[in-house]
């Protein structure tokens, strides 16, 4: 966050490097795309409105697909270029992007500010990016474009910021991110199975909490909050009290992975 | 360029890559100074003050070194570590640094406003790179330090803001520069070898023309222009016939490259 004049810009860096976030012969188009996305993603949990991006580009094949895909987006999002580098580099390829929006609500939305009383919401659903993946992997008749081409939920973090008590956009996967937050707030979040398996794709429910990559929005709010948009009341924030997270009561870390660590 | 309110923010982000933009091998403590030091450069020549920056970092060997040298970097020139992002990835590191920094003269200085008439003058010397770059590379028992640790002339940017016509840094090499600035300009720049040889090393005029990396600010501005700081005029705006650049008189591009393309 960046104080200039009146205005709170927030500004985000987001990297993608072959092979770690996408795989080596996917649509540049789509990795362009998707480097856009979660860095407008990072800026719609700070309810800020884009300004720009800058990008960092190591040039390689499939760099025409690459600029369509980088077109498309900004297109999409009505966010302009506004500068960057491009270099020639040998080995895995990365891009890093940098964005930067505007603050249209002050406190800005932040990981730290769940209190106990308040309400764990979801804005958006959760494991549409996995079914997207194994879409995209087997090359099955089915829609990868959640994984593929997700779209960051601009609007409705502008919507809610004034009505959030914490905000963060879910990356890395449900059950990390929320841990995350509730270590950031000092407090510890109770999520309700039940509720969550209302967004998630039926008979998946455990791995749609630790697959990342769906830039849903997770925040928590007075339960008593006249919401602008429609969203998913998941859990309640408690007092610290043991573990960060519970999920039915129960610390979810035994039986796998929180989320995507990377 | 950003106008946030009353302010004007310029952005720049560049990136260096192991085998393009350093040795393998090099100090990555240095590697860390230069790419802070290159991106504030960008600002120095827009006459702007730094803010802060924000990283994109590649994990790897020597990462401890890589954070004691922006440490260094950052606390040497005064700018705060605004955020970023870290990866994992296979083969050849790279890293991308976004510096943000306020304008502190309008219109803020380009390459585009070089005039027939201008006297065209440079701010720092050249060659000193090159000559660091050697003792790097020989190992000798001489200074490396204006290769591995350059220092952006931010103050001199500001400073000069006010009188300038056009100004940029020379990273990529004088002549390949100046010929930038002249085509953006739409003129054409006639420097004078003997005036350039006082401020390159003895005996290296042309090397240390061609040769990058040095970040002297390179500037047009009215002869009787009083400048407040120290700068060598060496050469002429004329009106655009033939060449964009002459040296002598002469167009240089057929002993060789101008500079270092990448």
């Amino acid at each position: 966050m960046l104080e200039i004049g009146y205005e709170t810009l927030i500004i985000t860096h987001d990297m993608m490097a072959e092979g770690t976030h996408y795989v080596p012969g996917q649509d540049m188009a789509d990795v362009a795309w998707k480097l856009v996305a979660v860095n407008l993603s990072d800026l719609a949990a700070k309810g800020a409105k884009p300004i720009g991006i800058l990008l960092g580009h190591m040039l390689g094949d499939g760099d025409d697909r690459f600029i369509a895909g980088l077109k498309e987006a900004l297109g999409e999002f009505d966010v302009p270029l506004l500068g960057g580098d491009t270099i020639s580099a040998e080995g895995a390829r990365s891009f890093g992007l940098t964005a930067i929006g505007r603050a249209t609500y002050k406190p800005v939305p932040s990981r730290t500010g769940a209190r106990p009383g308040d309400a764990i919401y979801l804005c958006g659903n959760i494991g549409e990016a996995m079914l997207g993946y194994e879409a995209m992997r087997d090359a099955i008749d089915a829609d990868s474009s959640a994984y593929c081409r997700p779209t960051p939920l601009i609007e409705e973090g502008q919507a809610l910021a004034p009505h959030v008590s914490a905000m963060m956009d879910v990356s890395d996967g449900l059950l990390l991110d929320a841990q995350r937050m509730a270590k950031a707030s000092e407090s510890t979040f109770t999520l309700d199975s039940s509720s969550v398996s209302q967004i998630a794709p039926a008979g998946r429910l455990d791995e749609a909490m630790r697959w990342g990559d769906d830039y849903a929005l997770l925040f928590t709010a007075s339960p008593k909050a006249q919401l602008p948009i429609s969203a998913t009341r998941i859990g309640e924030v408690q007092s610290l009290a043991g573990h960060y997270l519970l999920v039915d009561g129960v610390h979810p870390s035994d039986s796998g992975p929180l989320g995507y660590e990377h």
